[in-house]
């Protein structure tokens, strides 16, 4: 059961809480700090005071609470779980904690009893053996990196942590910004379908519309099915990795997360059926999210610009190659853009405004690209640097239109250690990119013929 | 006609320097300073000084020169080629301007003029309408980054400058050498096959053994398939992009550089023929000349080493779908080395040594991998960080079984944004990496099913 305590605490108990920012109970302080979450207590019987906050000796020292996140050895939890559930009213408890489930039977059985008292309370629980969770509230990791956090921004589910951390590093360096992100570890209690669930019931409109999902082994594939489903049908998009399907991964994923992973034709098949885009690895997972984020691409006629010409083949080839369209453009209007571009400029697509090409003449190519180019459904921005100009102005041209413009523009940006300072700044600004054409190409027409379910 | 004065010129004038590091010719004087080359001529009628530098009024007053550098209006350049080869002795000579064939019939009067100066004289020619060149003796491009160079590194020449900086930026971030980088441009005089020809000629055992290429026509498929099948029979391993094979890419490609691109089944068969390991895009290519940088995969038996379980099952799964083996391990070594890591650890494979494994416990790992493991071809390490600990111990371990272990380890770093100080620095160390497990596994299996040529 996800509570209003999980996902907006009034206050935050960290059990275990430590001034280690290399322990778990002292980075996750650190992170909550930093993410500038006033309301918080610590418990560590060792501590008179953790990061400059006072520090209790006991669970039964506290007010009542909200939120607990328990960062202290799997044998102490039960007993803080009964205190927090029974005493302090606390409606949502994140145990970040291994040594559970995972790890055998008798931890199997200490799990349950903590979900016992969990359920028995009307209290969430997240995990045990999670890294925690992020919202718009608070940041409730222990790892990082911490991605940008707002409203119209990506719900995460997880059944790895460690995956996920590596999931938003990608996400980082392409500017994708998170609404949530839930790793629910074990899932004792609640599960990666659970949190599916609970996005599908609570959907309104000013719900996040995208959706991803890291998940190993589905273990109720109705629930995902009927809610994944319906969330489409309500406009959402469902990008996910189910891995461990072969037979080698099968038996990774096992002593991984203890799950057992189905079979590869039978994930496809729900997935297909529930109207999931599937994808391979956390490169392609962030693409998609970057291309679910942006508008939609409502045809398969591309336009390429750019001022460097072999990216510019280069997608045209993988375009051409998964059944996208790079038409060829002409007529008065491309003529008419073509004599306000340098000389040795070309317009028939890819546009090619040429290695000194300005932010000006990138603004009336995709001026006229949004206006006049009627057998045009998108568009791919080529421009990084090779060193030499600065490509700010560009990339703020570039965020402008994908934003006003009524066709998607995404950005490749194909210089990413040069141009890492700028990339940050204009990620801040609510921009976002792809850093290799190929792989964009690709992901662009997984998207655009993905299955519409009806 | 490639000399030894193009790739270890005694002195180097440029002509057209400037102040101004916005500008080619400033931008490349800054580049060839920074690589320590002393014994630089500087030439533009209106400075007196250029970065530091005593600037000539006119070529005219230069002493004999080995290489010039033209960045210098399209116009001009013909009276400067025959100034420096008929009066200062010059034997190669670098164009970075544009103007030239790549614009119309009079460039490609005024290109094949110079050409014609420039064979008469027996010097080299590169370009125009390139970046330039980079050697292990100077650093003789305008447009950057500037990768590590070597003499062990890879030897790469491309017809496209901007495509080269990007191909660049991504082997910098996984810490991948050069021993030398032609951008040839139009190549007037010397083109990419006339570069693989000089590769092949000039073969030693010091020689480096890792080419690439891209490419978007072949101008001559016959020099290419005789020179790349003799390096490879010599023992090198030749990767390419060659793109502009759809029909949409082709005339993309023609815009581009004015290549007439051949068809895709063409350019497979020959590639096939010669033994060259195609690839798609930039990531691809860098992706597979990190694995050919590293020793030799004997054998499709990949055993997994990683401290988080997700991105091991992603590897498993696409390993195991792309023909290669993630083999269990079992038997009383395994079970010995199991005892010697923390409890929860796996060694079935994937080997699982848990997020709070150590460096000496991934030691201990590669050791008896190398050791006793004979199933066992080579292991994927997968290690990076979730932002809690600092992995440089465990950077330090892969690297030293890299290099000293019989069969090759690979390490993919999946936390690039956490970890960019720790890469930096092991890979001033002799490190390389990849970021994205799905990629190396794709990569891995394509190398090794490569066809073997007779």
């Amino acid at each position: 059961m996800i509570t209003n305590e999980l996902l907006n605490p009034k206050n935050i108990a960290v059990i275990g809480g430590s001034n280690d920012i290399t322990k778990p109970g002292g980075k996750i302080i650190k992170n909550i700090l930093d993410g500038n979450y006033k309301n918080l207590f610590v418990v560590n019987p060792k501590e008179t005071e953790v990061q400059g906050i006072k520090c209790h000796k006991n669970t039964s020292d506290l007010p009542q609470i909200d939120l607990a996140i328990l960062c202290i050895a799997c044998n102490h939890c039960e007993a803080i779980v009964k205190e927090l559930c029974e005493n302090k009213n606390t409606k949502a408890i994140i145990i970040v904690s291994a040594g559970f489930s995972e790890v055998g039977e008798e931890g199997k059985i200490l799990e349950q009893r903590i979900v016992d008292i969990c359920n028995k309370n009307n209290c969430a629980l997240i995990g045990p053996n999670c890294i925690g969770m992020l919202t718009q509230t608070y940041n409730g990791v222990f790892a990082g990196p911490i991605p940008k956090l707002e409203k119209t921004g990506i719900d995460f589910v997880t059944s790895s942590g460690a995956t996920a951390c590596f999931i938003l590093e990608e996400a980082i360096m392409h500017g994708v910004p998170f609404a949530s992100v839930y790793s629910v570890g074990n899932g004792a209690q609640i599960s990666v379908e659970d949190v599916i669930e609970y996005w599908d019931n609570n959907y309104n409109e000013t719900s996040p519309k995208v959706k991803l999902i890291y998940i190993e082994s589905v273990g109720n594939p109705q629930k995902l099915l009927k809610h994944s489903r319906s969330l489409i049908q309500k406009g959402c998009k469902i990008a996910a990795v189910k891995s461990g399907t072969s037979d080698a991964g099968s038996r990774a994923a096992s002593s991984h997360t203890g799950a057992l992973a189905g079979s590869d034709t039978a994930v496809d098949a729900l997935f297909k059926k529930a109207g999931i885009i599937r994808c391979e690895g956390r490169f392609e997972l962030v693409a998609i999210a970057t291309i679910l984020q942006n508008k939609q691409l409502k045809g398969n006629n591309i336009a390429i610009v750019t001022h460097a010409g072999g990216p510019g083949v280069m997608l045209t080839d993988t375009l051409s190659n998964n059944a996208m369209n790079v038409p060829h453009i002409d007529g008065a209007k491309a003529d008419e853009l073509k004599a306000k571009l340098y000389n040795g400029s070309s317009v028939a697509n890819p546009i090619d405004f040429l290695a000194t090409g300005t932010a000006e003449h990138l603004d009336t190519i995709l001026t006229y690209i949004d206006k006049y180019f009627d057998n045009i459904d998108g568009t791919a921005v080529i421009y990084g640097t090779a060193g030499i100009i600065s490509p700010d102005k560009v990339f703020e041209t570039t965020l402008k239109h994908s934003k006003e413009d009524s066709k998607p523009v995404y950005h490749i940006i194909p210089s990413p250690y040069l141009t890492q300072k700028e990339m940050t700044d204009i990620f801040a600004k609510g921009h976002s990119c792809f850093t290799d054409e190929v792989a964009f190409g690709k992901a662009l027409a997984k998207v655009y013929y993905a299955k519409k379910i009806k």
